[in-house]
């Protein structure tokens, strides 16, 4: 049966792919599962027919038959436990990488996404110039020790997994900051995640709908 | 095999049960699994050998034989795999489990730790005070749509689950604050995660390191 994942109708990122869905369509091309998109406005997002499906009005959604699931951690996570390729087969190296999907949305993502929002919602306040300083340096503490932990590796631990996906996903809000840069191997760790061919069909897909070229939709 | 986990040698709230070891005292008591506990300091936390098992020096880590995993989440998911009690055992309930696992993770708990980020990190700032109800708005939108979503139900979606383990801690830290009174249900739903007798015997596990009456550390 083929999914049905839900996705910004007008992405606030003009298609640079930085909304949550993009890390499902990639784990969708990494496993090769096909997968039909619906797109949803604004205002669609807060009416009870999609807060059925997304108790907090956001994208992206995963249905599939009687199966209805939010939250961009889980779909993945549902999406790597019934195809191969997205966890090891070994049992402690798959807890260990889904450890890493946890850490990179519990422990990566609410700093970096706090420079996200403060510009959004305190962008016109009298403080945000002079707070932003502060927050980058936390969302430095969390780079210095991930920049520690990967090293010189291809991969947070082994092979490729959901773990990788979702932190190089993360990482991908900080383009533009100019952050990312201070930390070479993560630049390259991040270079090394859009290189592969199911980030570029993923990337394509949703740039497509942005660019009114979506198959989809 | 007992596994062993870290907590704060000295935690910040002083035994109140917020840090994150809570979580998984909590689930490992839900489901049955005596357990170790190595207290670790604040500098130790920052060391090599502790970051071996945490690549960002925080608590709580999971040792069991060879596996060591890091993060709360995957810690309770792992305990939740390897015992009954936490997920349901039909495939598609146990996947929106997961999806609340996340849900408290990724959604909810962002906006809530950034109000006590701000308090450690800016509450000398000029713009504390006047900053604080953007934070707190952000947090009212998360638990109104959540509240929405609860009902009248006892949990999320139908049995006690990780889901709910997650989110009635994640809501937690709201303790003082005043803003959880503001849902009743919600606050009728997290002393009703406090009142399961699992809940009841990690809190007195924690509080008694704080109190010096620990048996284990």
């Amino acid at each position: 049966m083929t999914p049905t994942i839900t996705a910004f109708e007008r992405s606030p990122d003009r298609g640079r792919g930085l909304a949550r869905d993009m890390r499902v369509r990639w784990a969708l091309e990494e496993v090769g599962q096909p997968y039909e998109v619906r797109l949803v406005s604004f205002s669609e997002m807060k009416e009870p027919a999609h807060l059925a499906l997304h108790p907090f009005g956001q994208i992206p959604t995963y249905e599939e038959g009687d199966l209805a699931l939010f939250e961009s951690g889980a779909i993945v996570f549902h999406i790597a436990e019934r195809h191969g390729g997205l966890l090891p087969d070994d049992a402690n190296a798959r807890a260990r990488a889904i450890s890493w999907m946890f850490a990179a949305l519990n422990t990566m993502e609410p700093p970096i996404l706090e420079r996200q929002t403060a510009r959004l919602l305190e962008g016109d306040k009298t403080w945000y110039e002079q707070r932003l300083p502060v927050v980058d340096d936390r969302i430095r503490d969390r780079l210095g020790e991930l920049s520690g932990r990967l090293g010189d590796a291809d991969w947070l631990d082994g092979a490729f997994s959901a773990g990788d996906l979702m932190m190089v996903h993360v990482l991908l809000r900080l383009s533009g900051s100019g952050i990312l840069d201070e930390y070479p191997n993560l630049s390259t760790y991040v270079a090394r995640g859009e290189a592969r061919p199911a980030y570029k069909r993923a990337f394509a897909a949703q740039l497509a709908v942005f660019t009114g070229k979506s198959q989809t939709g």
